[in-house]
């Protein structure tokens, strides 16, 4: 297996990962409270270390506004619509 | 998210359950040996976990011939190589 395919492929570990790119892949940029509404049942802590999780491996990117309270913005970088166009093929995929 | 692309992803959760996917993928059949091989990292305990799961889930089969030992064979089924082939589409994602 390629290096590079082994890297992303645990990149992708971890319950939720793999949704979280999907949903975000289906809008330029989303809410953390919007995120979580699309996503049935994960729950504010676990999509928090996600989130985190998946921006320092560079597949999110994270805005915050230093509005009262502030606005945080998250969306897919390059890389992250790169994996998001992959798992949307899975939508084929008859089970 | 659609319901078919949800359950898939949920299939796909559980640490190198893709990685199984993505060597299976690369021949038509394997012994367990060989794929831990192929696999570096795995513990034989996890692969044999992950495998029973991934046939539980219909995109691995496991044929046991009765030798003494027995011999016992993994493969992908169809929906497996379907899913193998959207792996594969992350080799070309550059991170």
């Amino acid at each position: 297996m390629p290096c590079a395919a082994d890297r992303l492929l645990r990149k992708l570990w971890g319950q939720w990962k793999t949704h979280v790119i999907y949903v975000l892949g289906e809008q330029q940029a989303c809410r953390f409270g919007v995120l979580r509404r699309r996503i049935a049942g994960i729950s504010p802590k676990v999509l928090t270390t996600r989130l985190r999780e998946l921006e320092a491996d560079g597949l999110v990117w994270r805005e915050q506004e230093n509005s009262i309270p502030p606005k945080v913005t998250y969306g897919l970088t390059k890389a992250g619509r790169a994996v998001h166009a992959v798992l949307k093929d899975i939508e084929q995929i008859d089970l």
